[in-house]
This record gives C-alpha cells, structure tokens and sequence, in this order.
C-alpha cells in the first residue's frame, strides 16, 4: 500500500481523503498530523469514523509524525506546505498541496497571489516552485503523472476552468472576457465557525463576498489563457448559498462569430471524450446530481439570441473541489487507475 | 376604509398582502376568493393568521364573493384576471392583477409573452389591456396615481429592472447587452408541492431551470430599453437555491467608455435619491437585509479592471417582489402615503 | 414615550426588543449599551435596520449610556445585570433582565442555581433579589404591575411551564413526575458562532445535549411545583434541530386518575381563556405558526390508552421565549395594554 | 452474483438499496421494476447514477419484469407485496418487503395493523404470512437466515426498538409504560410531494402529527413485549424536522427499582457486544453521525435525580431504517457476512 502522510488531517479536506482512501485498494492514510485537534483519535473529531478510521492525530513536531510515508498531502492554509515541504521532498516523498502554496510555479506569479491576499510575498522553497505542477487532472495529466509536487486547485477554480476550457480552447469566446458567477456552499469555507457561517445567519440567505478580487480568479485567468492562446480576463462573483456542499458556476462570455450552441455542445462532448468525470449535457443539472461524488456536471446553454455563451458547471465542492481531486491526482502520480476510489455516485436524497 | 376584493387569497402573494393590509391604516381586505380552499377561515389554511383574519374564503360565484369593493386585486395565475376584471371595471372597482395579464399594454406584446409561455395567444380584455399601467412604482409612480388597472410586475423583473434602471437611463451600458443571474428562494414557485421543491430534493441543491427562456425577460427588456432609448438585451438565468424567501439578481453588462465604479455609484444614489424603499451602495449586502420587507439593496460593485458594470439587487420575492409591490401601487393608486403599511425592517435572524 | 435603556443591545435578544419597540405606541428605546460592537449605529450590525433604528450602540461605561431612561432591560449573559442594576435601581428606574439573575428571589435557590451553572454561587445584589419577580406574565400578572424587578423567564421554561401549568393546577398530573422533550432552534444559543452551530455542521442534523441538566430546569420544577402544590420533578432533553426560530416543547407526564381527554382539553381552554397570547387546540400545531409572534400554541393531546398526559407546546423562543415576554412585562409594569407592540401574526412561510 | 428483483425503484427506499448494492461484492441489482416512472433508464431519474446504474425501468407486466432473480424486494407501499410476492415465491425467489405486509405472522395482528392505518383488513397472502420473519436483524438474525419471507422493519420501529431491547429484555424498565419521542427527517415520508414537505412550509419548521396513533407502534410494542416478557404499552409522537436524513428517537421509560445508568449502560453494551452496527456511549451523538451509514448510534443517559431511564436512538431513516436494513437481511439470507456492502462510514459534512 502507498502510505499517505495526511497534515491538516482533522478540516473538512482532511477528513474528506480519510473518508475516500477508506475504500481505496492500494493508497492508504498512514499518519495524521493537525496543528490543534491532536492527542485524540481521528474518530473523535468526526465520530462517523469510529471503527473506520481510529487513528491518533499527531502534532507536526510529535515523534510519531516521522514515520514512513510515500506522500505527504497538506491540507492545510496557504504558507504551510512550502515551509514544510523540503524536508519531505529531501527524503524522497512526493508532496500534494491544497492550498496556493504550489499553483503558480514562479516567484513572480507566486508574489502576485501572495499580495492579492495579503500574504506574505517570498515563496519560502522557490526551488520545489520550480517543479510544482497545477493538479487539474483533465488538463495536466500527463505533467502530473511525473510530477513530485503537486498544488491541488482552488475549488472555484475546478469549476470555471473546467467549465470553461472546451470552449477556450476552441477559441469560442469573443473579445477575451468571461464573466463567472459563481455559488458556493458554506463548508468551501472550513470547518471554523465564523460569524457569516453561524446558521442563523446562513439559512434562508445568499450573499457576494470579496467583491473586490477572490484568491482563485488567477488560476482562472492563468489556464484559460493557457488554452485560448491569448490573455482571459475573469469577473468572478463569489457568493454563498445556504447549502452545506457544492459549487455551482455560471459562467458567461461573448459567443465567437461562428460559434453556436450546438457547436459548442459538440466541443465540449468531445474535449472530454476520455476524460471519466465529466459529463457533458444541454440540459440542466444540479448540485445534488454531483453531492458525494468526484463528478463534474456542465451544462452548455448557449443564449443564440443574444450571443451569449453559457456554460454551467456544478461539483461537489470537497470532492472534486478538493478531496477528490487530491486523490484523482495520487492515482496519476503513483500510476494508477485514475477513478481508483473515486468510484462512487454519491447518495440521494 | 378603502376595501380590498382579494382573488387567490389563499396563495402565497394572497396571504402576503393580508399580512401587509393588517397593519395598514386606510386599506382592508374585505373579501376573499379562491379557486380550491373556499368554505372555511383563511386561519384555517394560514393559522398563525388566528385571531387576526378569519374571514371567510369563498369561491368567485359565490354570493358573498360580490360584496362591496374599492379595489380588486387578482393574486392569480396568468389567464384569471383577464377573464374576471372587465365585470369589476364596469362596477367601477380598480384592478391590480399579479400576473402577466396586464403587463403590457397591447395585444401584440401580450401574445408575444404568452406564447413564450405556451398561453393562449388572444388577450381576453383588450379594451383593458390599453388602460393597463406597468407596476413598477419607482419608474412608473405617475402614471400608476391615475390607473385603473395595474400590472403587477414579476419578481425576477422588480430585482433586474431596479437593479439596471439608473445605469440604463445614463447610458452606462456599453453594446446593449445585459446578463442576469438570477437566485430565487423556492416560495417563488408558490404554494403549490412540486419535485423540484419537495424538501429532500430542494435542500442543499442549487440548480438553474428555465434556460430556453424565463417570462419576465420580456418586461426587463422593454423597461430597460424604454429607459435607455435603445434595445437592451437580457440573458436570463433563472436558478433556484434553497431558501424560502429572497431574490438576489446578480446583473452585468460591459461599462461604457467613461463609466467608473464611482460614476456608476453615483448615478444611482441619484436615481434613487427619493425612493424610499431603494437603499444603494458598494458594500455587499444580503438576501437577510431585506427579508420580511419591502426594501430593494442594491450594491454597486464594478469591475474596472475587466470593464465590467456589475450590480446586485436583494428583494424579499414575496413583498418587493409581488404582494409588497401591490400595497406600494395601491397606496399610490389611492393617493395615500407610498410607505402606508409597509414600514417594516423584517425580523433577524 | 417610556424610555429603555437597552443593554446587550447587538445580541438577538436586543435586537428583537428593538424591533418590537419600533411599532410600540408607548415605549421607546432611547440607549443602546454593548459590551464589544460598540462606536457604531446599530444598523451596521442589524442592517436590516437601516432607517428605522440607527441609534449608535455605546460601551457600558460612555457618558451617553447614562442619559435618561424609564426602564433598564438586560439582554445579557449571567452575571451582568445583577451587578449594573443595584445603580440604576438607585435612580428609580424599573429593571428587567433576560438572565438568571433575577429568576430566583432568595440567595439560596440562587445559589443553587448558579452552582449548577457553574457560576460564581453568591449573588451581587441580594437586596434587589428579595424584590425580583419572575416574569411569567400568564401566571404573575398581578406581582409583575407592581414590581421594579422582573426576572425574564429561559426560553425553554416558557414552553415547558406554560404548556404544564393547567394541568399542574388541575391536579392531572400523577405522581409528580415530568417529561420535557425540548427541541430548539439554534438561534436560542445567540449570536455567538460555535462548532455544533456552524452550518455545515447544523444542517440536516438534530442532537440533544446537557443532558446532564439543563439551567432551566429549576424555573420549571418551581413553577409547576407552587401550582400543583406538591412537588413536580422534571426530566427535560434539551434537542437542537435545524431551525433559526421556534421552540417546540413534548411534555409528558402520568394522566390522573379521573382525568380524560376531554376533561385536560377543557381544564386548558379555562386556564387560558383570558390569556391573549395563547392558543389551545386538540390539533397539530408547528413552530412556523408562532413564529415572529409572541404566541404559545398548545396542543393537547393525551394518550388515553396508555394513561398519559401529552401536551405539545410551540413558541417563537426569541419572541414568547425573550424579547416578546420581555415587552409584555413591560407593557404590565407600566400600565399599558399587555398587548400593545404584541399585536403581530409572524409571516407566512 | 445473486439477483435481486427491485420492485418500486424509483422511490427513495429503491434507489437507496442500488447505491448500496453498486458496492456489494456478490449481490446485484438485475431487474428495476416501477408503477410510473417506467420506460427510462434509473439514472433518468435519478442522475447521479449515470455511469453507475443505466438500468432500464420496467412496468411490473412487462416482459423484462419477468428475468430471472434470487430475490425480489418490495420497496413499494403497504398492500403490494402481499399481492406479487406468492408468484414470485413459487418460483422458488425469497421475499423481502419494505411494507407492513409481512411484518406480523398471523392474519389476526395483520387485521388490527391494517385497521388502524384504514386499510382493507384481510391480507391477500395468508399461507406466505405464516412464514414471514421480523427483518431486524439484531434480534432474529436466526430466523432471518433461515427465512424465505422476511418484513422489513419500519424506520421508526428500528430507531425505538433497538433503543429499547436491551432494558427490555433486562427487566429495566418499571410498569411496562415506554414514551417515544421520535423526530423524523423529511425523506421518511417519500418522494412523492405533500403540503407538509414543501420546502418553505418545511424549512425553519417542526411539528408533530398523527398523533392518534402511528402504524410503528405495533411492532415496537410486539417486539419490547417479547423481550420484557410481559407488556410493554407505548406513547409514541411522531414529529417532523427541517433535515432530509435522520432519526433520533428519545425514548423515556421508569427505571427500574436496581437500576442505575451505570447498570443500564452495562446492560447495552453487552446486548450489543457483538452486533457490529450498533455503538452505545454515554455521550451524546447526533444523526449527522450516522448520516449515510446503517449503523444507531445509542446514547443511555438516565436520569437517577427522577429515576427515569433514557436513551437516544440515531439511524439513518433511509440506510438503517429502510435500505440498509434490507441489505443487512439480505446478506443474513443469503448467508453472507453481515456488513457485505455495509462497510461505509457515510460523509461528513
């Protein structure tokens, strides 16, 4: 079995791999660390575990925290990982990193993220930046496959490159603008309460936020761009729905001159021919049609008449919004099957 | 007194407007009509409405239902009000209806809209439909103080017109075209159990519907032509998310050359300098704000680097947005105080 | 106007007396006091307030918080109000607090009380004790227009006491044993974001808690205990469900001998008959029809066949369970009508 | 593989048993059988199946209907399987119904089940009754392994009964008199829309109904009966809650003279010592905690201060109380290991 070191094992992107890799076949979570939670099983935290997974939780510097490990995955904020990683990388394992610490492999751009968020702008290990590859599976596999380290995407960001990358690439889009209006559920913010989060606030409400600039607008901008073959700019409009679990974009452009809906449709069935998770269609979908799974469902619903192209996409945002698509790229990276415990619909209702 | 005639009391616009006219000083309801729920106390169907309206609920040919009346308002699916009003016109009684049945005032446009929506194409009123005023008080105050037969406007309509209207009349909209993303809560769909809302299919779900064409683009469409003196297209996006109560319409367009955030800001806080439901401004608001009242908040928050003007409007869908409207319309139709029964903030949380 | 000083004004239990107030013909707020949000018009922190209060919230100790007041209400945590009353008492102003501090008129059961809590044991102000009256307008009307002190009751006491009290006089219960089988909507438990009140954690999720014992289970035993005039021993299960608003109270004991059906049915409708607030049926009620009322629903509903009282009782807990109660003492210990503000229906849905 | 014949697919108990099932190493879902939703693969209607489960639904008299099969499952209402199953028992299939139709062996506790739910008293299939076995698998896994008729438990039922069995069968409970306190989620009640279960009647909302009696009681009564000994009578309240999943069952009985919660919780953990789906504590749990899997969580906290015995009972109505439930009879039936399939933790948030 490959030995999954799990940081920030006790957040909802923790837990979410615990509860995939409890069914995987040949990756297991060999040792858990957080920063708080520690001292406890991992069962105590989230007693849906209990005789799944009762494994202790370790703080970074315990003695236990150093045992044997294939990867190490951080779940954990923007700065960890990249103070972490080099030692790990040293003794040969491979790195797996939620957060923006390694999705932009240069000082420069890494700085340009960093000051976005008022963070600090020094990448503390620009040689592993250097190797890091962006983890959007359909769109990097083959990097990924031979990566050492990986920056697992933004949730938002899987939904509106994804979302949008058939038709980018298909040069559809006129004049280089995409509009992304995107809605999240609540858990996309962590399992720390705040006040905005409190249910009494949160129920029967939707609410903007960051209106000014979000995180992931420049993973965005960066793989569309990429793809288009020319600059993509991005107006992105987060906002929370009273939902515990989803994304759902809608994203918007200008429909290039000879572009239609049906042209489109037939772009995107075919950029994602091979590709397992995506299941492209002209009729509408849901968040609830993708809760539980590692699937991404994309509505193409071109408005002809004003020529409009719209795309709408919809994950589940801890699964193939993080969790899932952590695991989606160990299989690639320890060549496996890519679907290896990712088989799952989820549960309805 | 000035009495109120209510058909499809039993709905959910029907209940709003009894809730709204029990604290109105100059305006009753003194008849109740329904198509199914008759015979018994409107307590009967709403009991927290016990002690403070147990009227009868009668069926429209019943004896009682031709009771003296100043006013009759049709919360009632399209086709009804057609139908009922030219009898209650004669009588001298003014008309107010919520649906699509009086929003646009000639038979033209009239089949147009219902043949969109699969209708009937002949308007059964004709002579009236030429009196018919557009309920949109804050553009149409003028006009509505003279009405005889008002056309109540549709909810997603009320958000996206108020939402666009000042930067329409200033020209800020660049080529014409507009974007409206628009989340409702699921009373929108009225009292009535359908899949879609059943709670175990509607509860952490988000999901668009309608995206061939929602029935309230036509009035977002000439009203905000009308007011920018050239077409204005709309690409709608009708999409449910799980509250009960709320609109939020998220609403873009590309900002004409001169138009800044500041500009933008500034035209419409003078736009709405004397709408006193109409609360503008750059800081992001919420669907919460305005729950349980008749207030629209509007946040203005375009994004200059991309050039895009984007503004999002927050209604309570079931008072601004249809029985709230109908109180503001019959007080001006009556001559009375625009805010007579309507100031209320809602409750929190 | 009757002047309140309002303190803990930015709480839920604040902001729902200031709502009340704002339709109050008589009583007004004219200070808003806070330990933390302060320096700010309370309509920055309650938006939704915008126009109808923007008075500013100051520190306990301002000069302002010391203008002119007829009233003193605490909505604040234990411990507060008793120790600010004793100085404002001193100027003549009438107190009433949302807490336990003035639940209990003598040090002992206080101190008990406060022991079970956890809190310091001894009272700060035992003088304004000795006064204190509980604030259960339906069973102390009489005590509360005499008194400067009123104690407000817990929100769940409220439930659990009102929906008992006609069978604890009537003698109906056997054995002086009670069930209380709570269930309570989070935002009984404030404003304060906390773990089990996250939504991700709060949705789709009901669980009991204290089941050691809940602090308001003393009020309880006390009242039931004076009205039957023998000992009544309570077992309550405080249960959060899903909700923002409502408490709904099953409650359970041993049907008396002689008692039946009918005759507990009768005994409450004659207990309640002159009682404004509350509700008595045989039929199934819901919290959605008190809420945003200050009304009690009481369904009765005994289980003949296994000798068992069952009464089901549902209240609005941040109406009838504190603000709402709160405004009925005042409007009864200032002489006015005990509805005055009270007169609303909630909102449907 | 083993077959099964699934007749009502498409309903949640139905569609429940194919997510289990896509997962089970040697039994398979082979023929979906629906009364309406036929004509369409399962993942029609319900989409996140597609990939997984593309099954064509078939009307009970199609030709397709009649394929080969190990087993047949009723997931359809009272009153169908008693009328299918005797076809289908000739064929030499085992039987297992998700109704009350084989969940009492005798024609005579049939009729009294049948009248107090107004259905037609006599049951079609009086020889196939004979041989039906109770399908809770913690207290007839003999019989249950023996069976070709088995009745699946009520969703309800299994919440209460498992809560009580142990101190049932341990004499701990006094007077023979049990109170069920039960909350449901709104999937209990079906796919099929209802007034009660419309997303803004049910949101923010609880309430109890039939309270006259429901039809679970029956079996929770025979069942604490046979354990105990003699008699146990029990006061159940159905009550509805704002979550899609979940049963908590509080449960409240007079303890017994010895008994003490050090006792009772002894008491469980030996009944239980070797049930795997079963986890007793005397800490409090939550339905989110079983959320997705088939395991009750069981919390004994007995009051001594009142000498009441009380435990909380948490399953997943859908899993636990319905499909899982099937599929751990199946398993027994077919004499595999119990957890075969079952072996899921759910997800969490």
């Amino acid at each position: 079995m490959i030995k999954v070191k799990l940081v920030g094992a006790t957040g909802y992107g923790g837990v979410g791999l615990i509860e995939l890799l409890l069914r995987h076949p040949e990756i297991e979570v060999s040792t858990l660390i957080a920063a708080n939670d520690t001292g406890k099983p991992i069962s105590h935290f989230y007693p849906h575990l209990q005789g799944f997974c009762d494994m202790m939780v370790y703080a970074a510097d315990a003695p236990e925290a150093d045992a044997d490990a294939d990867v190490v995955v951080y779940s954990t904020p923007d700065g960890i990982g990249m103070q972490l990683a080099p030692e790990e990388v040293k003794k040969g394992r491979k790195v797996l990193d939620y957060s923006g610490d390694f999705r932009f492999n240069s000082v420069e751009l890494y700085k340009e993220y960093a000051t976005r968020l008022g963070l600090p702008p020094t990448h503390k290990s620009p040689e592993l930046l250097k190797q890091a590859v962006y983890g959007l599976t359909e769109l990097h596999r083959d990097k990924i496959a031979e990566a050492n380290i990986v920056g697992n995407p933004g949730c938002y960001a899987v939904a509106c490159i994804l979302g949008l990358a058939p038709a980018a690439q298909a040069g559809m889009i006129e004049n280089g603008k995409i509009i992304c209006d995107g809605k999240t559920g609540i858990s996309g913010g962590g399992k720390k309460p705040k006040p905005g989060f409190h249910y009494p606030e949160a129920y029967d409400n939707t609410y903007a936020y960051r209106l000014t600039g979000h995180q992931h607008v420049m993973e965005v901008e960066r793989e569309l761009s990429l793809l288009a073959g020319c600059e993509i700019q991005t107006t992105f409009t987060p906002q929370v729905v009273p939902m515990s679990r989803g994304i759902m974009a809608t994203l918007y452009g200008t429909l290039a001159a000879n572009a239609t809906q049906k042209k489109v449709l037939a772009a995107y069935k075919a950029f994602y021919a091979d590709k397992p998770f995506i299941r492209v269609s002209d009729a509408p979908s849901s968040t609830s049609h993708v809760r539980g799974s590692n699937f991404v469902n994309i509505t193409v619903a071109c408005d002809e008449r004003t020529g409009t192209l719209r795309i709408i996409s919809h994950i589940d945002n801890l699964i193939k919004g993080q969790a899932g698509s952590a695991l989606q790229n160990l299989n690639i990276m320890f060549g496996l099957d890519e679907m290896a415990g990712l088989q799952l619909p989820g549960a309805h209702p």
